[in-house]
């Protein structure tokens, strides 16, 4: 199906939307008034600009306030609509949206909107141009969508149809079976656009907190498949007003809305992508440092053995049961130190894997790669973290096996990665994760940093091999360089934290008084409270088993934790979350770090 | 009254919190549970700062979940309830916040509420501490003020009383006449809040949106006279939840706070405050700049003249009509270039409004000036402008006369002048410019600009005279230049913009769209139309009068609007601003600004 953006959904001028609309793959744009009105553009500069761009303006709008009103008043409105009429001619747009009317001078009347509405239609025909009636979740009188259908059905013009908008129809919980009533062709156009599910004014909900298909909470495909059984043949075009979206960069903020509405062909089966190829495991975590050696101190502290160094790039293996660190010295590393670049998911297929990423506009990676290493297909996440995919062990082939053995055998695997996500890109990343890798979001939790609130919500596979926890602060701050993670699985906390003290390492310190909390609320002996105490583990219980975990300082941007589930514990410990970032800051108080 | 803040209104550390406090007047805190855990400081140590810093720990909290469930589920209640009595025995805070229950396991039962709250408020009894029971506007049986007065009754125990919380009781839209039924000895803490209204789910409202009074839409003085009148004698406390202000620092936010308490007690006649002495008029607006040509350049063009300059410091006094700008070069000058900094007022009793800014919390700025200067008060706005009080004309006696007269007698006066607040503050600044100044906060107005949507919100006096927009984003950006302007009032603007054009001025140039969108809304001349074209004039209308208006280029970050109001108009043509904003958007990718 063609596919179309609303201008208001994008950030910057005009015609960087149009530049961002057209580069994400739209095949057209609405055109949105007041981006209009702001362009030093004429319409037919506009017209050739989208032209060049090989975008179609599917829409002009809004009109508002046409319909039920006094004759003087609607004459008035004639005379607007003829301006408009004749910029939409020169501008080479062929539909007009207008919105049902909130004006206080509208009339319950639906004969008399029915009846202007006509008038308009007829109007606008003498230009080429069809009028889209749509219904607003506020409009005075005019509030659902099978009350505007039955003011266009009654009015019976050829140029007078109607436009469905996503959000109107689901913010009201109306009834979207009916949608099947109406004749596909006098459906002249579909607005699509998601939100949370937030209990709020419905004027303010859809003014600021509309997001995009897949990325909210309503059943925007359930909606789009009674439509599409009913024949409309238009574009799906996202209407989006999102504050946080109006200051994105518009180019990102296109492929991710693109993106949303190839995810939503999918679901509806009028696009067939690639199939999803869930990742089985973490092959490997690589942090890029451009100093190896508080790294190392670190790995080794934690019971890890360089095994084995890369053949043709500055890379090292670090290894420990089966959880892999690579470190690699070769890219020039941003503002930050040491950061966590890439990940190796394994597969089933990688290839396949690859196709739907690149299908669904994830960024592909040159293969950084000597002729004779092992291929490896990867991508960019939106956070732009590298994420791998690897068929076998073959990847390791490119490694030069070295002598040494890991000191320790406490750790077995990669438990979950956090990594902290750009402010603007929360939602984005989780529908990338989901639509793209075929991961399960969990559910969002709030977490209390002294500074500021996060937003955190992990993405997992079935079996909990991959666990990824994406993080967000509420708002952006200046601290921009927050601490990515790995966390690193145990089947004994208690030695391993034990073990990476006596080797040299530092665990991050625990206030007192959060383990007298642990008493207050938990009946654990006094010599379980008093190991937690003395080695700063945290605790956690959820409906189905105990979390027990401590976090080593932190090397630029990464830290480790040690993480021990027991009983199936599904969580990440984000209750104690505040506790540990709270020592996080003293920390670097105190360092300086 | 004493007054009080709950930990989690302030960002930060423990102590950082504690410090910010104490500074801005606060006679105690409450000390917000995960605030103490996450402290490496022991409870003896807390206890130790808070009386070095002159804080009372008036309250702890929450203890939540505790009554009207199980036997087995109350004994575990009571055991952890010890515990924390004892932390609060170190601690030496001697009342205990008891939400509403919203547990599962709770039932609805008023009867066994009442017997195990008896019970916990026995063993409270025991360390010296009250139980203060609280309504959570979400609590699961229990969530109106009067229910749990009932319960509190019921239980008639001497160390159990209710809490009262202005967030709960207003945001449920309860009947506050019903407090005064509460003896006041049984009230044993009253927590104030404010907040926007908003139809919204009110945990979410609750837990990000809530403010301090004045700063909302809740009635909280008058919900604090019926408290008074009970005989309440404990501390006024603040306990918000906000999103913005956990990011804020906490200095600025502690005093913003604590200002708000002093205008409640002002409101319910609980302090004296010196009266408001409201400005009436704008006596001067002040730019400070690096390079006084490119500003000199412009108010020629503008038709003012130099006419007199500063005896002993480096400010010159460019006047048209009742309009003067002082040019001031000596300062050292922020990023950005030219600005706007400070605001001469004119005021009834300079005096004695400087002596209410200074109770009100606001910065007594020094007096820079020679020994033979008029004496000025000046204060600082949140924003960091200054604000000075000018009781006569004697503050143009510093100035020695040069013999220039204006070129022009187009502008009258300062119509308005627009301050972009910094992010974090912006309702700091309206309760600011509302109980420092006496000025009347007008309607809040969304305003989009290409790269994000802007707030604004004007502020002035009855008649109009002094008028203050201020202006801030609804998330940061990176864009933190953004520009001020100073608005001249004509009666002539078309005039206006001819003289300043021939006089070699730039307008800001506007888009033909826009014009084009003007013959379609009013029944404008042609003429009229062209020559609001040709000059690059905008155009308004309410439901009093007309505006029109232009912009000058940009220095620095300053700008000048010339605008007519003509038969009352009120506004500020709000709805021309994202015209002008992507016009100066698109000058500024041109010129690299």
């Amino acid at each position: 199906m063609r596919t179309s953006i609303a201008t208001v959904s994008l950030s910057g001028s005009l015609t960087e939307k149009l530049t961002a609309a057209s580069r994400a793959g739209f095949d057209g744009v609405e055109i949105f008034e007041n981006d209009l009105l702001a362009s030093p553009l004429t319409p037919e500069e506009i017209r050739a600009r989208c032209a060049d761009l090989g975008l179609t303006i599917d829409l002009y709008q809004p009109m508002r306030d046409i319909e039920a009103v006094p004759a003087d008043e609607f004459a008035r409105n004639l005379r607007r609509a003829r301006h408009k009429f004749e910029l939409m001619h020169r501008l080479g747009a062929d539909t007009v949206l207008v919105c049902s009317s909130v004006s206080p001078l509208a009339v319950d009347d639906d004969a008399l909107a029915a009846e202007q509405l006509h008038q308009l239609a007829d109007l606008a025909q003498d230009f080429g141009i069809r009028v889209a009636y749509e219904a607003l979740a506020w409009g005075r009188h005019v509030s659902t969508y099978d009350h505007a259908w039955r003011i266009v059905e009654t009015a019976a013009h050829p140029t007078l149809g109607t436009c469905l908008d996503s959000f109107h129809i689901l913010s009201r919980g109306s009834d979207v079976k009916g949608i099947e009533d109406i004749p596909g062709e006098k459906i002249f156009f579909l607005q699509l656009a998601d939100a949370p599910l937030l209990a709020m004014d419905v004027l303010q909900w859809s003014r600021h907190y509309r997001c995009f298909p897949g990325q909210g909470g309503f059943d925007v495909a359930g909606l789009v498949r009674h439509v599409l059984r009913t024949g409309y043949a238009g574009p799906l075009s996202l209407e989006v007003f999102n504050d946080v979206f109006r200051q994105a960069e518009a180019g990102p903020t296109a492929v991710d809305a693109h993106r949303s509405l190839l995810v939503l062909q999918e679901a509806v089966g009028a696009a067939a992508l690639p199939r999803p190829v869930v990742p089985t495991g973490v092959a490997f975590a690589e942090l890029v440092t451009p100093d190896t050696e508080p790294v190392s101190a670190l790995l080794t502290a934690l019971g890890f053995a360089r095994t084995a160094r890369h053949r043709t790039k500055p890379v090292d293996l670090w290894q420990q049961g089966e959880a892999r660190i690579l470190v690699n010295t070769g890219p020039s590393v941003p503002r930050g130190g040491t950061q966590l670049a890439a990940i190796g998911l394994q597969s089933p297929d990688p290839a396949a894997a690859a196709e739907r990423a690149e299908a669904l506009l994830a960024p592909v990676l040159p293969r950084r790669r000597a002729p004779e290493d092992a291929p490896l297909d990867a991508v960019a996440a939106p956070d732009g973290t590298e994420l791998f995919f690897c068929g076998s062990d073959r990847w390791r082939t490119d490694f030069e096996h070295l002598a040494h053995t890991p000191a320790a055998t406490d750790v077995h695997r990669i438990d979950h990665l956090a990594l902290t996500q750009p402010w603007h890109h929360f939602d984005e990343a989780t529908l990338f994760h989901r639509s793209v890798l075929g991961l399960h979001p969990q559910e969002s939790v709030d977490v209390a940093d002294p500074y500021g609130l996060l937003r955190s919500r992990a993405v997992t596979n079935a079996d909990g091999s991959v666990r990824i926890a994406l993080t967000v602060g509420a708002a952006p701050t200046d601290d921009t360089v927050r601490a990515q993670h790995i966390a690193l699985a145990t089947d004994d906390v208690i030695a391993a934290a034990r073990r990476f003290r006596e080797a040299g390492g530092h665990l991050l310190p625990v206030p007192a008084n959060y383990h007298d909390d642990l008493a207050a609320r938990y009946d654990l002996t006094d010599e379980e409270l008093k190991t937690y105490r003395d080695l700063g583990i945290l605790y956690d219980r959820d409906a189905y088993g105990v979390f027990r975990h401590c976090y080593t300082q932190t090397v630029g941007r990464v830290f480790f934790e040690l993480v021990q589930r027991d009983d199936g514990y599904r969580g990440y410990g984000a209750q104690n979350a505040p506790v540990r970032l709270a020592a996080q800051h003293a920390m670097k108080a105190v360092t300086g770090g």
